[in-house]
């Protein structure tokens, strides 16, 4: 999306000097750097260091480093060794394994010659495919949006409300829940977005710096302050993405969803969840009871990051020396409370129904047998 | 409460030296510091600096302020430009204005050389009195959580969430919404507490520090993680403040309290409120609608204060330059949200009649007339 004017990518091929460009996204939301990465080190750097962050942006880049790999030395040895490396960057990314074994998997099969040119096809169709994901995703959502719109006087302004940052700074560009607020600004429909800060890692100012950045109207509320938003009227739609989602459409994303999913709910606010169709896990159904919440550092609760008057970024303590903290970092919203889901192919209700229609080629044999039986 | 082993209250008479002490509460939570108040101008600056905070805190500071203007002179004209001084210190504050006029009220009808040790004595009332109220309100939450340990295996621990700071520290001893758990711990019931953060204003740090300080085990953790531990059973009872109820039971309290209650509605979690009987509000009944709602700086959600790692209190900033940010201070959660009210009389069900046949003597006559005739 656009940041002063100027279209980007999170990251983009520099075809003049055969190296990637990414945005170190340690920086953001205080100050916009791009950066260059052309050897094996610096990618590996990228990642670990997450100056790039977010699913689909990782796998991106990991299938960019598998092409300079192969650019450097296509043999079978160093495709496998490369494989190994990228991967021990952040290893619970589930979309860099994805990546670099889809790579594999495709450059195992061709001679040597030809590893170097289709390695860099392949990272660009992977990264060209996410943008096409998430246009998609906001071409369906854009389609709520204007049906909301239809029930407001012309130039009314439409209030969505957001939780984290689901944001083209986590994807290739468009991002999952911010893909209809940008294609609803850019269809010149008025909307304005009310931006959750998302503590404790903040994310909200990510969500702004992003809105901001391409002009979209929105405002930074404490992850408090959504329920009495709803309570008065001033929230026509939330939007929020996820990093996992049930069979049955329960919905796993950043601690505080949940209570803005109540919230909603108590106040007849249409709840929607944007999600690329891979982040559908079809082996689970009771999102609640089987999915395990990573308990993250406590520190991330007591100590809060931000730019000191000098421009330093600085660290500092909130609490009471030795204060103990908890920091669950998701939360999941029964499918009850969502009233629909935003996926590539469309608009689906959040029940196994609705996903199975949708997704057939996904159906379990075993949950079609139970459809037809009951 | 306690403080390293060493019971205080929020303020206390020093009879020696004709003065009071207080805590300065502008270091809290990173430092202790006590303060002699001895003059007119520490009194005022006391109040303005908001070294004391909190409503039943400033109305008893007030009160021994008026006590030293007493001892000062204690003519009609002082009386009165020392209500008009103390006044103005924080002209909104409805109990600075009700413990000067209070003040006033006795003296005046006082010949001169009663005026300096009535007014002494009545500030020690005024303070003794706010120790009561929630000395009382602690003993009525104390036997709600007596009730739920009955129901737990002996010896298990009872999981309390609290939002804000309705704490010993705004108040003159116990706190409100503190009491039943300071109660709770002192009667050797196993509590745990669940201190919410309490953006944007982060009063979670100085429940926290009330509750380390003496003693009782407690949990930092962001307003987003209540509606997850109470959905996964890790949450036993609510018990928040109010700033201000109404007579039907509809709760206005920091913004997030809302969120609170109806994820404990949604998982069958009890929720009360503490409040002494001086914050109803008689004169309305639906909250939602009537209570208008204070708009605070946005710089309140924007920039984060703290303690750096060379021991001095900075302040950040979260958000990247410019971002617009919203700040509403409180919420309204609706009585049919409430489990019940903690008053000093009594536990009584947030409804018109549980709060008039708690409180007979505020019954209006047009209420009563329109219950005969229901």
């Amino acid at each position: 999306m656009k940041v002063n004017g100027k279209h980007y990518r999170s990251l983009w091929w520099n075809a003049e000097n055969d190296v990637l460009e990414i945005i170190d996204q340690r920086w953001l939301p205080h100050d916009f750097r791009t950066q260059t990465v052309g050897t094996m080190e610096e990618f590996a750097d990228a990642i670990v260091e997450m100056r790039v962050r977010g699913a689909p942006l990782i796998g991106a880049t990991a299938a960019y480093a598998m092409a300079l790999a192969m650019k450097i030395d296509p043999s079978n040895d160093h495709l496998e060794k490369s494989w190994q490396y990228f991967n021990a960057t952040r290893p619970t990314a589930v979309n860099l394994r994805w990546a670099l074994d889809r790579c594999k998997n495709v450059l195992l099969p061709l001679s040597e010659d030809q590893r170097a040119d289709a390695a860099l096809e392949l990272a660009h169709e992977i990264a060209d495919e996410d943008v096409e994901i998430n246009a998609q995703i906001g071409k369906h959502g854009l389609a709520i949006i204007q049906e909301i719109a239809k029930s407001k006087k012309p130039g009314e302004t439409i209030n969505i409300l957001t939780h984290c940052n689901a944001g083209w700074l986590a994807t290739v560009d468009w991002g999952t829940a911010t893909s209809p607020m940008y294609q609803a600004h850019d269809a010149g429909i008025p909307i304005h977005v009310w931006v959750d800060e998302t503590r404790p890692r903040n994310q909200g100012a990510l969500t702004s710096w992003e809105l901001g950045s391409h002009g979209v109207p929105h405002t930074y509320i404490v992850d408090n302050a959504g329920g009495h938003l709803m309570q008065h009227g001033m929230v026509d739609l939330v939007i929020v993405g996820t990093d996992r989602t049930t069979s049955r459409g329960d919905v796993c994303n950043k601690i505080g969803t949940y209570l803005k999913a109540l919230a909603a709910k108590a106040n007849n606010v249409p709840f929607y969840v944007a999600l690329p169709s891979p982040t559908i896990d079809w082996t689970i159904a009771d999102g609640v009871a089987d999915i395990p919440i990573e308990e993250r550092n406590a520190q991330e609760t007591t100590h809060i990051q931000g730019l000191m008057p000098d421009g330093c970024i600085q660290t500092v303590q909130v609490t009471p020396e030795g204060t103990p903290g908890g920091n669950p970092a998701f939360d999941v919203t029964p499918n009850n409370l969502v009233t629909g889901l935003i996926t590539e192919r469309g608009v689906t209700p959040a029940t196994t129904e609705g996903l199975q229609s949708m997704f057939p080629e996904f159906a379990q044999p075993a949950a079609t047998a139970m459809k037809a039986g009951g």
